[in-house]
């Protein structure tokens, strides 16, 4: 069978355009209660969208009216590598994005700018592990674009996902509060390690973290003060984002850090920060104290290294308890960080 | 002064990007009844929305149920052209997408990739062109993301708007009847017209067409039958489209076309058909005969050349009546159309 490479006519608008789009539509094959006109967008009736998710039992009977939305760019090297894909890391953190908050993501947007020369096959692969993101969530892919450039305008492919969510109360970065207890989803940076092996060939059973974290959140979600996906910039920004806007001080513990031995390995092999590694399918959190046990139980459920990590006290920053009882600052990453990733 | 160029670092996440996105936010300072809690999406509460929008006299009591949601990456080049940018496009492009729908737009979010390199004073202008259409049109930039690539991943600049949008009724490309008249908000084809002649540094008074659509549309949402901006693959794409999705032909007079003589000038000297010319700031529609002159009325107000350009009858595809009297079909664009121009 002869490979195809996508042709500059292709993203043109017309036959050849409707024909691309033809197939990457017909693997989207999730559409929930969205009706696709075939015009510029994509439409939800909101009424009956909360009926028909009771009725078919994906939620309880829920009278969320606040919308969420939110948006991410992804150009990623390698386009592949173990654990996933750049379709792969993009739906899953835009759906993250939206779980984090405490929404249920209802729909997603795909723009595709394809370089020309692209082979057609890698695309309609990136296509289908998205597609398997969203029947596996049950969040629909609802609208999208596909733009081809001609050859050296963009490298191989970018993909930005919007994503709209509806939910009841907001988890807000902003409500960590002293007395809190800081919890990981389970070990972290795995994304970061593995992409970073396949780059310099390095041998390792790390694979990718990338998936998505609707399910676990809404089964904790209103126990959570706050909660964040440790993406670019890792656990280091995102704690620092929740200890500035919560404008308390998160103590980590050196005893219980959330990162498997080979991630360390890696980390230290490159001289790279490890609190600086992305995750594309983990988050972290804050609750208080007493609903501790009870969160990390259902949160083992789904990743048996869910676990608490630090405290919540008062002051600033984000510090590392050193196993012989010091306190080092964990800063947010300046700099280029770890090589493009996300 | 001096001039400063986008890095590396400004997009990995750290200090120096929360330092870009602040100085972009502080331009874009149209939020409307959206909440920016500074997480990873904005939040609009759907109930107080209403309320808000009819004390403020921006709409009459409305109990439009249905989300629209649409997408668009925009590359363009040149990035600066008479009458526009990038970003202007960009957003009047989404705008119009929910609009063309029958949507009020309540949302957009603005995802950018930047070269490194790239000068800091060019993003902020176009950043400052989103915002005024932004707030010309009361639709907010709710939520963002920013990433810097190294140079040569993308050229220079790469836009992708999404948008939310709330509708009453839709208004669909499949509704045009036998017996209705086609209609254009006002001559077509300025957009690409004003991009070839500065790209092959011709004297034109051609100026883009780009602009939000979204007051004249709703205007005369009530009476369209079908509607949609001819973007990419101009009006001959547009109304194939319309044309097929309704099953009717339409006939368009030559007497009556809606193109001036300077797109037409530029369409014959450079050998491209003046239908494949796109447009960012109109559109076209077909409505009822009794309403016509009802609806050109209500345009008019708006754009003086808005006018009835066809008509609508049984059959299939698009064509011409010539000035001597025979038809001439238009095709859906081919090939690579006109040099990229969105």
């Amino acid at each position: 069978m002869k490979s195809n490479f996508i042709e500059l006519e292709q993203g043109a608008g017309g036959k050849k355009s409707e024909e691309l789009i033809s197939k990457i539509r017909k693997i989207l094959d999730y559409t929930g209660q969205w009706k696709n006109t075939a015009d510029d967008g994509a439409v939800l009736d909101l009424q009956s969208f909360w009926t028909w998710h009771v009725q078919k039992g994906h939620t309880t009977s829920f009278s969320a009216s606040k919308l969420v939305f939110t948006t991410d760019a992804f150009i990623v090297d390698p386009l592949f590598f173990s654990g996933g894909d750049i379709g792969k890391i993009a739906i899953c953190g835009t759906i993250n994005d939206l779980a984090v908050m405490g929404a249920r993501p209802i729909g997603i947007s795909l723009s595709l700018v394809i370089e020309e020369g692209f082979p057609e096959d890698d695309l309609l692969k990136i296509i289908k592990s998205i597609n398997d993101i969203s029947r596996e969530t049950r969040v629909p892919i609802v609208t999208g674009d596909t733009k081809v450039t001609e050859k050296g305008k963009i490298d191989k492919i970018e993909i930005t996902t919007s994503g709209v969510g509806l939910a009841g109360n907001i988890i807000s970065n902003g409500g960590a509060r002293v007395g809190d207890v800081v919890i990981s989803s389970g070990d972290l940076g795995e994304h970061t390690a593995a992409i970073l092996a396949s780059r310099f060939n390095y041998k390792t059973r790390v694979k990718s973290d990338s998936r998505p974290l609707v399910k676990e959140i809404q089964s904790v979600a209103k126990y959570l003060t706050a909660c964040k996906d440790p993406t670019r910039g890792g656990s280091a920004a995102v704690l620092n984002e929740i200890a500035e806007k919560s404008k308390i001080k998160i103590v980590l513990d050196e005893k219980t850090l959330p990162f498997k031995k080979e991630v360390v390995a890696i980390s230290e092999l490159l001289g790279i920060d490890k609190f600086s590694f992305a995750s594309e399918g983990r988050f972290v959190a804050t609750v208080a104290k007493k609903d501790a046990d009870k969160v990390i139980k259902i949160l083992q459920k789904y990743n048996s290294e869910a676990k608490i990590i630090g405290s919540v006290g008062r002051g600033r920053g984000v510090w590392l308890k050193t196993l012989i009882g010091s306190q080092k600052k964990i800063e947010t990453p300046r700099g280029k960080l770890v090589p493009r990733i996300c």
